[in-house]
This record gives structure tokens, C-alpha cells and sequence, in this order.
């Protein structure tokens, strides 16, 4: 049957919204499991959810798809279809058929095999990693580590296949790019560290008391609420690890966790996961439950909780307002600790081998060791076996840090376990964009920490929302970050904020 | 290509497995609507619900299925399939046909014509109920029961539409049948309802005190526990209206609710509804997960939760072990109540228009009344337009109560605007199933009165696993109460539990 380029967009708008619909599905599949689901549930929800998946799956390759797109005009050259249609129709098909090649170019054989090496490989990691033995583990990254090379041929990136993979969370960036601004990173990163741990290491002020989780997660909601988060549209759980997840156009859910001898940890990881969530629930309400509807990339969507969680979470301006109401659920606790005592505790930099334990400072020099081994990895300048080794090399190197054993060390971490080579960077170019859209936002609202410490946020928001929530991904991040700060991403923000920072807590 | 019979069976099987993930992933999607779900997540909540019950309602009656079930020497005639199989498989494709056959006889035209017109209705009703005015109601009921009819027709049940409808919810028995049973026992009930109410009213002993939700929440957990629910394999949480659902074969979950002004509610409720799961999870693990892990039947299902309700629940013999613990959670409004006063509080019989509300002894009689309606309105002799005066009729006949409105009459439930006819007599066949099992229970294990005091449920659990839940949908109801107690239904057993404990409560 014939068919203008006009029917065949609504006929892929119409599949996308069920592919989505899916997703969704799958996330609270997902989000269960994670918060809810009774011990003896986890078997039948593995069988569902790879049930699911295969069904989404299958709805995103369907032949009728690339029929579709073919109709509207979408060539690999042109992914964005009929000149003639509206700049957000022609991003709609850019951004839908991405996901439709990178799926469909990938042969079913493979995807299965590629799912069932994988699951048993994080399988094998979590062995591994409770044995603290990295031989175990070896030969299933080793498999992994083929399937992604695999997977990035498929894609068409042909020798430098860690270009491909970084390409899924940073869409355009490459292995040069994000060399051409880690190389000086590390340097100014590392001295800066030194600078600061050559004052001597600083104690908690928190040991010795027990914070009750029921009272963390009262302050937990209240915080969600202070920041302005709408609870018609989302809600706060607990989980292991804390994360955020769609669930549909207007249902994003947050997780937190509560440490029993710390109440920061639960305190930043909700305050983390709002920014998260500021982000799926600011995007144009005709984006969301499209595949607009997501972030721009990994990177940015970290920027922005990294903005609220570091950069006005661990501030003077945001406690001033806050830090009595805090006291208020933990008098014996907190009663005689100062505002001043309490921002050095959530600024507190302690070297230590495990990334998600890591401050604010040597947080991005984890990452850098971890980009460094995996781009090696991939360039065939090191092998799954030597990994131990360099990783333990780097640190030392990098962080004055010695690590003991693998599960200290290279095993410390879920991600390669699964696949996601190239995921890692996102995490500290998050750092990047977020201090270089932050400092643009503060040119333009020079009053920011008044409002901070009034607890009005609505200013910020809006900032963010004009400059990157609203767009979900119709702009390309490097695009979103020109367009807001007036230049390409660059580590200068980010190391003037740090050393400004550390500079007045540790004196130096 | 050619298939033998028990390749055929084998396909079915993955068949059936993969529906039933989808149902318990619909299962998900409703558990979670009536849970935790964010306000404003309700639109695409509805989406995702309809896609998928689109989806799970397509993979039923796909062509492949009908093929299989004719390569396994299945007919309509003939369901149980190839006489070479074991018992277990006939009764695999039996059960499984039986859906098969109600599904795909229906068109999918009338299919999506009959959600949205159930939809529309659902709808009318809850406006039509917050106004109380029926006739807003009435055009939507019209169709909704021309539909029910139409569907009977389609399953092919000729004239008798109404004996097609009670057939979902208790396979095999008629109007004729539960009349036989129905009849005499309104005549009884009615008489003892009479001795006990001209005894005159009892206050509540409870009145003036507030119960904490949360404290309520913490004492149905315990009581969970102590009634020996296994927390690996459910949970329990609070909804509107408390229900019991499941979400895979390890999986089953039951929702409570907390009345500020009165504990009993959220008790009774969670012992209600840990009966349906313990139903649920006692079937035999290959049933499980598969069409043959349901309950036999509605009625079937009602009678254990009933009994751990009610016949269990609100007798001497458990809150003599329970009521100390109870107290300790309500030490100032409970402290000074007897436990005497305590049961006579849980077995109150108060006249009320509201079935929900009703007692033990009267709610039957609520049942009677629209069991009585909506055979009528499905035989001819009853209009639409004369139901609520029918009602009040029935209702000032059966219960000597005085309907004041619409909303206290027959807008009361939601069942008929979804319609669901035939589904309201398995409420009272269940306190009749229910009280027939206990007798023979009593019978086998005379020490039970003592086993419940100690709370000692173990005893009880492997009896009702023997008779009843190990079956699953193995066994048809009457077959699973005759191989259990040696006869068909009669009302007899509940009527001289009611008699018997209605004499000694009330000193009649």
C-alpha cells in the first residue's frame, strides 16, 4: 500500500509510543525487582523480563519499521527524513531510527548470544567479586569483552570499536575527544588531591551515633518536597543501590538507601537521583513517552545530578536554609554540631580505593583509570589478563592509593561484567557539563545563592529547563552545550569550582 | 509440518507458560495502580494495561494454538485432548482449552466493543454513584448487560444467558443450582437474623479511640507471620480496596487497609486475604505458573479466605493466643477490654444497607439479593429500569433495612458496570463451601480449637493443602468437595455454625 511521508511519520509515531509503552513496562518490571519483589519472586521475573524485552525487541526491528522509514524518507545518510516535515518530526526520525539501526543491524543469533553470555558473566563477576579472585571471572570478560568489539563492527565503526561504544552514551564523542580533555584533567586533578591530603586526613564528625532509617527516610521526603519535586509525578523508595526510572510520561521514581551510621549517604543520593529526575519530568510534555523523551546523553543526564547533589547539595547557601530541619529529626545526633563542621563533613576528602565511595574531588580521577584501561582494552594495547595489574598501577599512580585485593580493585564494579564498555566516562563528563552550564547560570541569575538559601528553586529550574531539560534529546549534547554556554566542553569550569571550593574547607 | 500428540502438548505448555507471563505482568501493572502508583501516572498506566492485555489476549488465541490443540486430539467435545496422555496433562488441556475456547469465540470486533463500552460504564457508575442517581447510570447498564448476554450467546449457551455467566466464576453450576440452595437458605438466615437483631443493638466497644496506622501496619505484619505466611514468596501492603493477586509462582501479594477508628478492619482483612494467598501458593509447584496453578473456582477461592477469616479468625480459640499481642500495640485503647468483649465486638451483627460492611450472618442474604436481581434481569422478567426499586424491595424483604439512596442501594457496587454477572453468588457458596470443608476438618483433626490457640496453623494449612489448594484447577468444584467430604453442596454445615455461634454470642 502507498503511503505519503505524513502517514508513514504517524505510523511511526504510533509504533514508538508502544515501544516506549513497553519500556515502561519493563522498568517497573525493573524498579520492582529492585524495591518490592519477595525473595523467592526474582526466578519468574528474569523469565518476564527477558520475555518482555525480547517482545520489545522485536517491536523496534518489525519489517513494517524500516518500511516506514523508507517512506519517510530516512536513509542512514539521512536519518532525519522528508525535508518537508517540522524541524521536531525530522529529530523524531533522527533519534528513532538511531535506535532502530543500532537494533536492527545487530543478527537475532547474535542478541541471544549476546544476552546469555552477558547474564552469565555478571553472574560469574558477582562470584568472583565475593571470592575476591579475579582468574574466575577472566574468561567470561574476556567473552564480553569480544562481544562488544562484535557489536561495534555490527554498528559500522570498524577498527576503533571503542568509538562505537562510547557512541551509545555520548552520541558523537570519540576516544580522542574525551582524551584531548582527561590528559590535562588528571594532572590538575591529581595535584590538586595531593594539595589537599597533604593537610592530614580529617576524621568524620558523625562517628558514634546511629541515625534511625525511619527517621532518614522522613527527612528524605521532606527534602524531595523542599526541592520542589511534584509527588503526583514520581515517588521515593529504598533500594541497594540508589537509582531513578520512567515509568511513563508522568511517573519517574527515585531510590534512595540509608546508612545507619551516616545520614549523608542517604541524604546525597536522594538529593542525586532528584536532579535525575528534574531532568525525565522537565522534558516538553510532547517529547515525553516518545523517544525524545529521554536525556541527551549519559553525560548530561549525570550533569544534572551531580548539579544538585555536589554543586548546590554540599553548598553553604543550601544547608543555611535546611541544616535546622535536619537538626530537628536528629537532635542528640546533630545538637551540637556547626553549619560550618557539617559542610567540611559532606566535603570531607578521603582517598579511598572504591569509586562509589569516592568525594567530589578524586571522584573523576575512578573514572580516568577506568577509561584509560577500557579504551587499552579495546585498542588491543592490553589484555583481559594484565588488568589487575594496571588497574592497580594506575591508582597508585593517580591516587597515592594502594589496593589490597580485586574486589577492592578491578572487580569493585558491575559494568563491564555486563558489557557497558565506554559507560564510564559519562560519569565524570557529567562533572564537566554540569559546572560549565553552571557558571553560565550564574552570570545570569547573580543572586543564585540567595535563592538557594531561601530554598527557591524554582530560578534554577527554569535556568535548567530553557538550557537542557526541555529539549530531551532533540539536541546533541555537545549542540546543548554551545547553545547554553556559548562554547564546546571544556575542564576549566569544573577545576576553577574545585579548587575555589577545597581551597576555603582545607585552608590551603 | 506434522506434530505428534505430545509435541503438540509440549508447544502448548510454552504456550501457556508465556500467557501466563503476561498476566502476571498485567497482575504487576494492576498491583502497582492500586499501591504506589504516582497520582498523575494513572494515564499511561491505562495505556500499558490495554496494550498488554491486548498482547496476552492475541497470544491466547492465536492461529498456532487451535492447530496445537487439534494436534493433541483436542475438540470441544473431547477437551481433555489424546486419551494416551496422563491425567495431569488432560487436565492441562482442558483447563487450558476452556480459556482458549471462551476467547476465541468471541469477535475481536465485539471484543474491543465490549471494553470500551465496560470502560464508559465503569466510569458512569463511580459518577452516577458520587451523585446517587441511577438514572445516569441506566443507559450504560442497559448495554452492558445486552453485552453479557451476547457473550453467553457467543459461548453458546442458547437462551439461559445467565447459566454462561455463572459459569466463569463456577464452572458447571447453574441458576437452577443455586437456587436449589439459595432458596432455603435466605428462609434461615432471615430467622436467625430476626432472633439475634431483637435482641436489640450493641455499641462498639472501640468507639472514641484513635488506632495508629502505622502500629496497625507493624501488628498485620506480625500477624502475617504468625498465621505462617512465608515473606519469601509475597508481601503485604495497604490499598483502598484490599485484594490478594499474583505475580508469578513464588509471588503472591495481598493489600490490607487501616481504619483510624477501628483495628478490626485492617485484621480481618489481612487475615482474609493471607487465606487467598495461602490458596495461591499451597498449589502443587507444577501447577504453579501455569493455567492449572488458579483456584477451582471464585467460590471456591472465597471459601479460604472466609475461613481463615471468619470460622478461624473471629473465634475464642485464636485471639486467645493473639489478643495479648494485639493489646501490647494498643496498650490505652485495648488495656481495659476484655477479651470476651474483644470476640463479641468481632461477631457484631448491625443491619446495614452496605454489603461490605455487613457481618458474618447477613452479608449471605446482601449476596441473596442480587444474585435474585440479576437472574432476573438476565431471564426477562426484571428491566433495567426497575431495579432499584426491585432493590429496596429485596433489601426491606431479606433485611428488614430501608434503602435510603441510590448510592446505599444499588449503586453500591462496582461489579455490574464492569459486568460481572454471575460473579456475586460465589461470595455466599464460599461461606458454604467453607463451613462443608471445616466440618470434616473438625472431624479429622479434633484438637484443632487447641492447634489455633497455640497458634500451631500447620495442622490446618496440610489439611486444606490435601483437599483443597495442592489441586489447583486440577479438580472441578463439586468434584474437590465431594472427594473431600464425602457429599455435594449443602447449606447446612454454615447454617449450624451460625446457629451455634450466634446462640452462644447473643444468649439467644
Amino acid at each position: 500500500m502507498y503511503m505519503n511521508y505524513k502517514e508513514a511519520l504517524e505510523a511511526l509515531r504510533r509504533l514508538d509510543r508502544e515501544y516506549r509503552h513497553l519500556t515502561h513496562v519493563l522498568a517497573l518490571l525493573q524498579w520492582d525487582q529492585e524495591t518490592y519483589l519477595p525473595k523467592d519472586g526474582v526466578e519468574d521475573r528474569s523469565e518476564q523480563l527477558a520475555m518482555l524485552g525480547g517482545m520489545a525487541h522485536g517491536h523496534l526491528i518489525d519489517p513494517g519499521v524500516g518500511k516506514y522509514l523508507r517512506e519517510a524518507g530516512v536513509t542512514e545518510e539521512n536519518p532525519a527524513g522528508d525535508e518537508r516535515l517540522s524541524g521536531e518530526d525530522r529529530d523524531f526520525l533522527r533519534v528513532f531510527s538511531r535506535e532502530y539501526y543500532k537494533a536492527v543491524k545487530l543478527p537475532p543469533d547474535f542478541v541471544r548470544y549476546a544476552a546469555k553470555t552477558e547474564g552469565l558473566s555478571q553472574a560469574a563477576w558477582a562470584e568472583a567479586r565475593q571470592k575476591s579472585d579475579f582468574s574466575f571471572f577472566m574468561p567470561h570478560l574476556s567473552a564480553v569483552v569480544e562481544i562488544a568489539k562484535k557489536r561495534a563492527q555490527y554498528w559500522g565503526y570498524g577498527d576503533r570499536a571503542y568509538d562505537g561504544l562510547l557512541d551509545i552514551y555520548e552520541p558523537g564523542m570519540t576516544e580522542g575527544d574525551v582524551r584531548a580533555i582527561f590528559d590535562p584533567l588528571k594532572i590538575r586533578l591529581k595535584e590538586l588531591a595531593e594539595r589537599v591530603t597533604a593537610k592530614g586526613p580529617r576524621p568524620s564528625v558523625f562517628s558514634g551515633f546511629a541515625y534511625d532509617s525511619g527517621a532518614q527516610h522522613q527527612f528524605s521526603l521532606k527534602l524531595m518536597e523542599y526541592l520542589g519535586f511534584d509527588t503526583k509525578r514520581g515517588r521515593l523508595d529504598t533500594s541497594a543501590h540508589p537509582f531513578t526510572t520512567t515509568l511513563g510520561a508522568c511517573d519517574v521514581r527515585i531510590t534512595t538507601r540509608y546508612l545507619a551510621e551516616n545520614p549523608l549517604s542517604g541524604i546525597f543520593s536522594t538529593i542525586h537521583e532528584t536532579g535525575h529526575a528534574f531532568y525525565e519530568l522537565g522534558m516538553s510534555g510532547s517529547h515525553r513517552g516518545t523517544c525524545l523523551g529521554d536525556g541527551c546523553s549519559m553525560g548530561i543526564h549525570e550533569s544534572q545530578s551531580r548539579l544538585w547533589e555536589n554543586v548546590i547539595g554540599r553548598g553553604t547557601a543550601f544547608w543555611t536554609g535546611l541544616f535546622p530541619l535536619l537538626r530537628s529529626y536528629f537532635p542528640d545526633q546533630l545538637g551540637s554540631i556547626s553549619l560550618d563542621a557539617f559542610i567540611r563533613e559532606a566535603n570531607r576528602v578521603a582517598l579511598s580505593p572504591i569509586r562509589i565511595e569516592a568525594d567530589e574531588l578524586t571522584y573523576s580521577l575512578h573514572i580516568i583509570v577506568r577509561f584509560d584501561l577500557e579504551r587499552r582494552l579495546f585498542s588491543g594495547g592490553l589484555s583481559v589478563e594484565q588488568l589487575p595489574h594496571a588497574w592497580n598501577t594506575l591508582m597508585k599512580e593517580l591516587l597515592n592509593v594502594e589496593v589490597k585485593n580485586d574486589k577492592e580493585g578491578v572487580l569493585q564494579d558491575v559494568h563491564w561484567s555486563m558489557g557497558s564498555f565506554g559507560y564510564f566516562p559519562s560519569y565524570a563528563l557529567g562533572n564537566l557539563y554540569g559546572l560549565q552550564l553552571w557558571k553560565k547560570l550564574c552570570a545570569d541569575i547573580p543572586q543564585v545563592d540567595d535563592h538557594i538559601a531561601q530554598g527557591k528553586f524554582d530560578t534554577i529550574r527554569e535556568w535548567l529547563n530553557q538550557a537542557v531539560y526541555r529539549w530531551g534529546r532533540r539536541l546533541r549534547p555537545e549542540e546543548l552545550l554551545t547553545r547554553a554556554t556559548g562554547q564546546g566542553l571544556k575542564a576549566d569550569s569544573f577545576m576553577e569550582y574545585l579548587e575555589k571550593k577545597y581551597t576555603k574547607i582545607y585552608e590551603l
